[in-house]
């Protein structure tokens, strides 16, 4: 101790101090596993020599990271709506120019600097809900139930939010598929709302069983109080799409459970299979009847991160609002005022892809939604010959979350370094191919079961390359421990 | 009831199901008030008679939207990095170009659709913690201590979240100015922390005395288990500035009584009063030795949205930690990676406005604060010419908080309707001239007090009409009233 007493001791912020709930948060699309991807990365800049020459990430659906380019037309109305003075110069298409003014006309002093309306910028907001009423066949949608976002990430959250309260047995349950996307799990763990998993069927694509869901309202009923239930279609991790009938199901379900719906729909574009489709909520919920379309709540979600553009940087997104008691509306109002309002130029990447979707085509979206769909079928196929990995076909979204057979040898050298079995056979993926995948359990599965999440998005020769090299290292893998 | 038993019922989520904290929450800025401004311009739109012709919003500080112009060069490098064909274009000056391959190189795939890390891109956090050094006269900065956000007000949340935690009388306590920003009573009110309130001292230009900050300590002990205090300077919403001898007294202070530091300076450049200065919280901790240096933890905030750049809706940001446990550390990384990263055209913009500070000035910056100072001088000088209004000079920030003396019949007038009498006042200056103020009960006050919070940033011309305006309109206040 110094003189006056305030050397060497503990931290006043330290982890007997902390939020107790922060602790219990766990992402792992950006776990250990990408820091030392990461690492390795600085590794191989410093010159470590290692048996493969560049870190591929197929850990997140970083489209652009993987060299999707941007949509041109875009771009050109973020550049003039950021410098205006562009907007005299004669390189630029008139229907860009158009689309910039009136995005500027729309902001406080025709500046992307000045904040919007906490719920967004008003012209945007009703351009989001026209380019929802076209995608839903007509059915009506009121730019007030309309609230932008800085990614779906942030309305999911503030959704979950509002839904959390009570303590012991009345806390808040929230239902959600199990794999899942870990935003969900690691949202409860900070709000401290009981996460109540239900199981998707691997057997039959991932599919979702209303069976399976009342199984597990049932049992979550004796500990908390379910408030919601969580979908994600087209699935993360899972790649698969819901048919008509099983998304009427679940309304029906949420309906006589009594639980407020959230339909996160951010890979709306994405589905690739024969046969499949994509329904949104909001639609198949008004194709109901009144029954429905006026009880049910529901908040959908959507994002400029993922379908065709894949703009993750700008962060823009939205939420949709449907049969919320206007009082909770208000509350919510408020609350997003909090943070002033979400990013313009994501407010504005939004704009573009809502508003072509009114208008016209961009080429480079239909190029880039064949060569998704391309690579999922690759995917699927190659890793249908390895014996030890099982895969269902990539629907739709941008993952593949297949099944791996590791030997009892592997499984009991991962308990004695105390990680999950697939973590550590994505460790050594990684340290031995440069590959950086996502380990099952970051998701959640099935005890005694072992997955791997990767997107589909590398290049479609590089891609290649990576599934080959997985078949390799599952071999000798599989080799090493029997 | 119908048929089977789904219509006509409560909401799921509803005001008693909902999140009790939210409700708690209160957000002034953007507050009743300001709904009814923004029905007023409807109004005004579809040609209802008003006696005014348009809203004067000096309810936030938001620069571009009251006509500030954004930094040409800024802007320039914003357009060149979100349409990168605009490289080749001669049009712009070579150190945009080069600015924005620099920043390109560091973006994945070279794009701005990119996620970053989710502290931010390396080389904007190094630039950060270069900016942060030569603004501190030489003391160190480590880029691993930086984490750029979404704003300030971000990074600020997730440092409140960090530090609550515990239940009844051992729940942390936060201490804040009263009068406050209310991002720091909402937020806390979210999180179900205690706001622990310190007065600043109106009579002495709202300076800040350590004797306060201990009698609301020990008052707090009693309750709660008192965790960080937050200090805004220069000051949201009182305009003042700290001397260097108050920093040293506040830290002084927060060492004794154990509390973790946090310093908001997003006004760090808007100091205008002579004498006045800039002392960051970092540098004056420093300079008062390793007893102190080596232990008080600290974190400091910067945003993009203030200062002589304004840029509010690209929502760029960052916050400095000093002396945090390495664990803590830990967890903070995990819990902002779940929202994946910060807008990377915020990050954009903050990297630009901290590397002008690095290498050249331009020229619109000291114009811009030359013109703030203007304004900050006049403010003060009109309002304390009017009889009832009393107003602090305006050392720094944005804004002036004036004290009002309200007639007894006023006040009556206000009990009867249920709001606050700065409420009812400014209510009636929006009615009556179109001026949108906030009231000073959304940011705190003494008892029987009133005041409120105007910004200084209507042009020069404009903001003589608004001062002549609430002189007027307070004359005709007093009149009524007596």
């Amino acid at each position: 101790m110094t003189e006056n007493g305030l050397g060497h001791r503990e931290k006043v912020l330290n982890m007997n101090t902390m939020n107790p709930n922060v602790k219990r948060v766990e992402y792992a699309v950006r776990g250990p596993i990408v820091q030392r991807a990461v690492q390795i990365e600085k590794e191989l800049k410093e010159g470590v020599k290692k048996p493969f020459s560049e870190v591929i990430k197929a850990n997140i659906g970083d489209a652009h990271a993987m060299g999707q380019k941007p949509i041109t037309f875009f771009r050109q109305v973020v550049a003039l709506c950021a410098y205006p003075d562009l907007l005299e110069d004669n390189k630029f298409p008139d229907d860009a120019k158009n689309r910039a003014r009136r995005i500027l006309q729309s902001c406080g002093g025709g500046s992307l600097g000045a904040y919007s309306a906490s719920t967004g910028i008003e012209v945007i907001r009703q351009d989001v809900a026209r380019y929802i009423e076209k995608r839903d066949g007509g059915i009506p949608s009121n730019p007030d139930n309309i609230y932008l976002s800085t990614g779906a990430s942030d309305a999911i959250v503030t959704m979950l939010k509002l839904l959390t309260s009570g303590e012991g047995k009345t806390r808040s349950g929230v239902m959600i598929s199990i794999p899942q996307y870990p935003l969900y799990s690691a949202a409860l763990a900070e709000l401290a709302a009981v996460q109540i998993s239900y199981y998707l069927d691997e057997d039959k694509c991932w599919g979702l069983d209303v069976s399976e869901l009342r199984r597990a309202v049932e049992a979550a009923r004796e500990h908390c109080k379910p408030r919601a239930l969580c979908i994600i279609n087209p699935g993360n991790p899972t790649g698969q799409v819901q048919s008509r009938q099983c998304i009427e199901d679940v309304i029906r379900f949420a309906a006589e459970e009594r639980l407020f719906l959230m339909a996160d729909e951010v890979y709306q574009d994405n589905v690739y299979a024969e046969g499949c489709q994509f329904h949104s909520f909001k639609k198949v919920l008004f194709e109901m009847g009144p029954e429905y379309s006026n009880t049910v709540e529901l908040a959908s979600f959507h994002s400029t991160s993922k379908c065709y553009m894949g703009e993750c940087g700008f962060r823009g997104g939205y939420m949709e609002v449907i049969n919320m008691d206007p009082q909770v509306k208000l509350q919510l109002t408020k609350l997003v005022s909090v943070r002033l309002c979400p990013p313009i130029p994501g407010q504005v990447l939004l704009d573009l892809v809502v508003g072509t979707h009114l208008t016209w085509t961009p080429r480079e979206r239909t190029a880039n939604l064949e060569i998704l769909a391309e690579k999922a079928k690759l995917t699927e196929q190659i890793f249908n010959t390895v014996s030890g990995i099982r895969c269902n076909p990539v629907q739709g979204a941008m993952y593949t979350f297949p099944r791996l057979t590791l030997p009892e040898k592997a499984i009991a050298a991962a308990k004695e370094k105390g990680q999950a079995p697939d973590m550590f056979y994505c460790m050594k993926l990684l340290e031995e191919t440069g590959i950086c995948l996502v380990p099952g359990s970051g998701f959640g599965q099935r005890d005694g079961t072992h997955h791997f999440r990767m997107t589909i998005l590398p290049a479609t020769e590089k891609l290649k390359i990576v599934l080959e090299n997985i078949r390799a290292f599952h071999k000798r893998f599989t080799e090493e421990f029997s």
